[in-house]
């Protein structure tokens, strides 16, 4: 199997850590995103989309969009809840991370990062939603260990991906206690050196 | 079973069509977003989120967020397809429609429908990102009949709210015709009125 991906990618990221945690072996493929690499003729037609993470099996099928992959790679280990209601609470974080997480929180760093942006230049309206979805994270995981109960997900993995490196798209942690502590868990359980 | 919704939402609707086709009961508990009435207190209880769709079942617990809710629903139903890769590209379908169709073609769709913006003030790269939706799945239903095979799954389900809503948005099918010809057919497989 083939991972296509931008380590500099949380999107990315998240397929590399299910892999590197249920031992699926794999090569990764690095593509820049920042080189409009995903923009390539030969890119498109692995993933019309023009995104990555792309997963290439060895039989030459496709697969693309982060939270389907790890839905997929994950069917029937421990990432995914054996309760179908509880997979169906991971499955709504797995969307709400991509629809009211991502496009601020991601973007934001994005912007900061990678596009040289200083905070100041930041769209406030990106600012306050980022800051919503992370009061939202931080409500929840005041009451349970991990986003969906006692134990790590895959919502834990898709949100964590960006909310460890929301820093670095000017987001202050000090007021999210519950969220610092997840981050700390989550990496520690996943294996990953902190990322601050 | 209590569906909290907004019919004018392709989101709502989603989660309307899984329940009617697969004759699951429901009552309908009518949300006006317009009335801002997802901001109340009571609701916001039931989804932190602040948005329609959210399920209700009759011993308390919740769920929200459209394509996790009919991805539950529909559970061992012939709208996931039962191969596990197809039903991977399903969800590849699910996630991509909330990242990149529903923010543009659906959000020009509530600005020019509720908000009352003339099509020329639309934002330009929202109306770009639109139509490179509509450009993807053409590509796909150019080559096959729905977006995972031959088949409707909840990939057609979740595509269709508001591909078939487009032109409220300004969006014109013209130049794709397989488009044109998968709205018809989904919209008939659902039971459904045409929508123009």
């Amino acid at each position: 199997m083939k991972i296509h991906g931008d380590t500099n990618s949380g999107n990315c990221l998240k397929v590399k850590w299910v892999c590197d945690r249920l031992a699926l072996p794999y090569t990764w493929i690095g593509v820049d995103m920042l080189k409009r690499e995903t923009r390539t003729t030969p890119f498109l037609k692995l993933n019309s989309a023009g995104q990555v993470p792309v997963v290439e099996f060895d039989d030459g099928r496709v697969l693309a969009e982060s939270n389907a992959i790890i839905r997929y790679l994950a069917r029937g280990s421990d990432l995914i809840p054996a309760d179908e209601f509880a997979a169906a609470k991971m499955d709504e974080w797995l969307f709400w991370e991509q629809y009211s997480h991502e496009p601020y929180v991601a973007v934001c760093r994005f912007q900061m990062k990678y596009q040289g942006k200083p905070a100041s230049d930041l769209d406030p309206d990106k600012i306050k939603r980022g800051y919503a979805a992370l009061a939202r994270m931080e409500h929840q995981l005041a009451a349970t260990r991990y986003l969906v109960g006692d134990n790590l997900s895959l919502a834990d993995v898709a949100l964590l991906a960006y909310t460890r490196l929301a820093h670095e798209g000017g987001f202050h942690l000090d007021g999210y206690a519950a969220v610092r502590r997840w981050i700390v868990e989550a990496e520690r359980s996943l294996g990953l050196p902190p990322a601050r």
